[in-house]
Parts: C-alpha cells; structure tokens; sequence
C-alpha cells in the first residue's frame, strides 16, 4: 500500500500533519501538493492527484483534503477507477470501505480537528471491502455516467 | 424550481419526510423512489435519478439519500452535469451551494435526525452561487474525468 495525498491551501496544515504521522508509521507516502502560502484551484490538485493514482490502483490509497471536503470529492468521483468518500464521522470512515470500496478519503479541514482527521485515516485506511451485495453496487457504479 | 428526490431503501422514511414537508410549501417535487418495502441498490436510484435531473438542468434541484451519502455521491458525481454534495453540517449546506455550485444535496439517512435534514435542505435550496474565483474552479471541473 502506497499513500498518495494533496490538498488545496485551506487543507494544507490538516496534510503536513497527516504526512508527518504517515512517515512515523513508516507507510509510504506521496504528496502532490500543494506547498504552503501557495493558493490553488481543487480541480488542479485533483488532476495532479488522479494521476498519481491511476499509476497503481490496485495499490494505491488516496488522501485529498479542501475546506469542506465537497469541492475535491465532486472533482475524484469524476473518475471511473476513484471512489471518492467524503468522511465526517468514525463509522463513515468504516462503511465507506467496507461497503463502498472507496480509495480515497476526503476531509473537510475547516470543520475536522487534527486528532479526528488521523482518526478518520487511521480507520479508512485499515478498513477491507466486503464485498457481496457491495460488490454488486460498486460493480454497477461502472455504467453510471454520461 | 422543481426539485428532483431519491433514495435507496435506507433514505426511504427520510425521503417521504421531505416529500411531504416540500409539499406543505407548494415546492414542486418528482420523487424517482424507491418506495417503502423496496430494496435497491443505490446506483439504480441514481441512474433513474439522474435522468430526470438531465431533463431540465438549469432548473432541477436535487435530493438523494442513502445509508451515509457516500454511496449516492459516488454515483452522481459520474455525471459531469451534477455536482452532489455530502451535506454533514449546516455550513456545508451554505457553501456547498455558494462555493462548489452542488445541484444535488446527498444526506446519510443513518447519521442526519429528520429535523437536521429539513435543516440542510431548506438551506440548501436557498443558496446562490457566488461565482468570480469559484466559477474559474466548478468551470475546471470539466477538463476532469478519464
């Protein structure tokens, strides 16, 4: 497992900790952006991100941050192979893998703590689809679209 | 405005809550299911839901529900002409609507009292979008997608 992660700048702060926490754990991690004091548009640092992704998506787990979380997970879900899961509670953090299969975390920065955003991580990332009647759903995700 | 609503078995008591209070205040609503006793899997909600919301864009809001709104949010955010946001408090059902420009609120009937759900949606059928910086962001949201 790899940690791809980015953030736009009202998530940055929220990132560097995750980031520092990460390496402490000794799981490796690749940060696109963006840097401190840089102000970004989320669509940007969502392309940059995807495409770090779909470099191994059988491996790779995402962790993207904005403000609120709904401006990222909008832009992630617009990809087939992304499931996007906009995380504001422990047991979101569960069923958004366990049912949804979801790779990437979103999170809101302006309305998740320090301590309940390595929470939230510390779950979605242990977290292991079910599979079953889920796989039925996330299987018919793929017809979805334009 | 006509207002477009849906759910999966698990939003369906939250769903006819809605209906109802929408109707109370003579706001026109064309509910796609499912119906009580019904079992559904959520992308079939969405796929139903998303046809209707294509008939007319720039007057269709949406509502949509299941377990957390993950599962819904995935899903509608496969269509390049809905922006689905995972409403979790009454801020995000401002700036969902001022900054991201959502057409659809996704609630987690599991985790959203009905009282907080009239909240959100009242709020969120209420909001304007700002534009300027944000329209530069939800305009780039459609280089996205594979």
């Amino acid at each position: 497992m790899k940690i791809i992660i980015g953030s736009d700048h009202r998530g940055v702060g929220h990132k560097s900790f995750i980031v520092e926490y990460l390496k402490s754990q000794s799981i490796e991690v690749f940060d696109v952006g963006c840097h401190p004091d840089v102000k970004v548009d989320y669509p940007d640092v969502v392309q940059a991100f995807a495409k770090k992704m779909y470099e191994d998506l059988d491996n790779n787990i995402g962790i993207i941050l904005c403000g609120s979380g709904i401006g990222v997970s909008i832009a992630i879900n617009r990809y087939k192979h992304l499931r996007g899961a906009v995380v504001y509670n422990e047991e979101v953090a569960h069923t958004s893998r366990e049912h949804n299969n979801a790779n990437v975390i979103c999170l809101g920065a302006d309305f998740t703590s320090y301590e309940h955003t390595l929470e939230y991580v510390t779950i979605f990332l242990k977290g292991v689809f079910e599979g079953g009647r889920h796989q039925v759903r996330v299987n018919a995700l793929a017809k979805l679209g334009d």
